[in-house]
């Protein structure tokens, strides 16, 4: 069994002792992973965490993954220069509902030594307006200042509401009552996780070690966020997600490999060499979205994945397996991508088609107002969504 | 009866109406006013903001004394530079107590339109952290960062501990629970008070109005205070209510007959001139004594106070009733100062004597190893404290 903790993953460790001699003194450590539930997804951003918990809990350790059910109301500012909007209650148990499976694909919730799920509207539900003025007598105004976000409002004249400074506040709290030995997220969760050792510290005399992982951009290199629609959830489907790493921008093939897979560092670095010297990224891509798959579906999956997507792509050819839409008569075009699911909204349909996106047997169709009736014929929407219609 | 509230002792109304016709409109209106119970007792700077309440319950509308018991557990960051320890419910409470029967000496808590008091706790302990949550996000951090005394702290780079931006959200919420169309307070407490303006608008859409009282300075012209030890409070006995307002000094005689009394403004006025043109200010300190003694007590026992006053200060002689200080055999001087209560402390009996405050039988006693022996003496500590020595 690997004693120590890999680097790979790591941004950053704040401790006070030696860290690698507390990993391996025996003692059963505990560290928590908080996820705010604003999105039903956990993607591959919450991935590069969840491979280091695993690394940790195969170590023996305890490994909790925290659903902020609580936290999710108040909203995280951390990634947002205006006030957020928080959620109901009901929205963030909808979007933690899932959560539990999607991490099963990274950590065993079974068996001698289990991860633990928790949410931490258990112990903040019942924080009375008196426990919180005493919690927060802990933290001073400036302390909360430092913070960089903050600080960009306030270059930017822009308001901090006073409840986002609530939040430090609970997250500290989630450590104190899990009694972590060690907090891990993401660099944008560093002051969060500060803020837990601080509590620790004062609370519990317990100090407390933070790791900080790399945030792993989406595939257009922009932070990967759901509203720009650039991330890999980790339960998409084996081609959706093949199709989705071979999409990234070149920059970031490294990247991936280093945060995500466990092809070695050398093997990394040959990598790296071979594409700036002008070998093809487009042959690394497959090898990353093959690793990929594999890790979060199977060998199996990844390979017809990848063969799917070369029938397609490199062959343009059709998928093997086309779903059938079935209507009767003549329908409208826009209509018709709405009711079969593959559009949103009918403007969407519109922007798509009007910007050369919809094929039918191969053949460009930009009028909105076309009528079709159903004969067997492909319709292909961009480059990966294809349906045939029928009649029934 | 007077239709409109006397400018005397307003420093400022923040209001977005007509005020004067608002309080004629027969509309029953809700003023409060609420008190910080970190002492026992209520003082002549209250006294203030209480006789202009008088004067508005006359007309016909409610008065409401709003004790803080929640608040004084968070403490009042108002008039402090360094972080306040806060107050537990039992040290409030125990404050508390004697209120009413103070305010009594003002507003009238009886009748067809009682005055109210309510305790803060009633809905501040009941709110939860989500609550919290809800009632933050209508301040900014920016609001609050405004208020003078966080500016000064920031400017001599002391710290604000978080939990006193949480003070004016009680307030706030305090206005709004309260129902108030008026509130009413120290000029040291505009901000507070505006934070309500602020909360009431926001939840109730309620633009309440803001009345700030000047704030009266001690006998010794400090902030007045209970550390001080400036203040006279409203049930100090009329003796020592008299002999303390004769020590103040003279540059407050006019603003303590300006806001305490009832005399006209012309007559203060013409005092003032007499004063500026060389008369004795302590003939003047005398009527303002038995003015102050009047109201809080009786014309009686204001004339008994000041003949007694003459007869110890101008005629130097020993009030016309001493307690007796019972013991047999010998006792140390500063002991029998501790034991019979004319000090607190050894330390402060030992100070009193070495700087020449005791006289016994007019001689003056300056050894702190004086034994003395119970034999009808008079014993004079300072200049208004008396007891006469026996044997049982």
């Amino acid at each position: 069994m690997n004693k120590a903790l890999t680097n790979r993953g790591i941004d950053k460790i704040y401790t006070d002792s030696d860290f690698e001699k507390l990993l391996n003194s025996g003692k059963k450590l505990r560290m928590y992973f908080g996820v705010d539930p604003s999105g039903p997804i956990i993607h591959l951003g919450h991935a590069v965490v969840l491979k280091k918990m695993a690394e940790f809990q195969k170590m023996g350790h305890t490994v909790i993954l925290l659903i902020g059910d609580f936290t999710g109301m108040i909203g995280d500012p951390t990634d947002r220069n205006a006030a957020r909007q928080p959620l109901t209650r009901e929205e963030v148990l909808e979007n933690a509902k899932t959560y539990k499976e999607q991490a099963k694909k990274f950590l065993n919730f079974e068996g001698e030594n289990p991860a633990e799920l928790r949410y931490n509207s258990q112990w903040n539900d019942v924080l009375n307006f008196k426990d919180i003025i005493e919690l927060s007598a802990n933290f001073t105004v400036g302390q909360l200042l430092e913070r960089d976000m903050f600080q960009k409002r306030i270059s930017e004249q822009k308001p901090i509401s006073l409840h986002e400074f609530l939040y430090p506040l609970v997250q500290g709290y989630d450590a104190v009552m899990l009694d972590a030995d060690i907090q891990i997220g993401g660099t944008d969760q560093t002051f969060n996780m500060l803020a837990g050792r601080h509590l620790s510290k004062a609370l519990k005399n317990k100090t407390n070690i933070v790791i900080t992982c790399p945030l792993l951009e989406g595939t257009d290199g922009r932070k990967m966020s759901k509203s720009y629609n650039n991330f890999v959830g980790v339960e998409d489907t084996p081609f959706d997600m093949y199709g989705k790493i071979m999409s990234i921008i070149d920059d970031l093939i490294i990247k991936y490999f280093d945060l995500l897979t466990d092809i070695s560092d050398e093997e990394i670095r040959d990598i790296k060499k071979k594409i700036e010297s002008g070998e093809n990224p487009r042959d690394y891509k497959a090898k990353l979205a093959t690793e990929i798959v594999k890790m979060l579906h199977s060998q199996e999956e990844a390979n017809e994945a990848s063969a799917e997507f070369d029938r397609i792509f490199k062959e343009k050819q059709k998928p093997t397996e086309i779903e059938d839409f079935i209507f009767a008569g003549s329908m409208n075009i826009i209509d018709l991508l709405l009711e079969s699911g593959l559009v949103s909204s009918k403007s969407e349909g519109r922007r798509i088609v009007e910007q050369n996106g919809l094929k039918i047997d191969d053949a460009l169709i930009t009028d909105i107002k076309t009528e079709l009736s159903a004969s067997g014929q492909v319709l292909q929407l961009g480059k990966r969504k294809f349906i045939k219609l029928k009649n029934n």
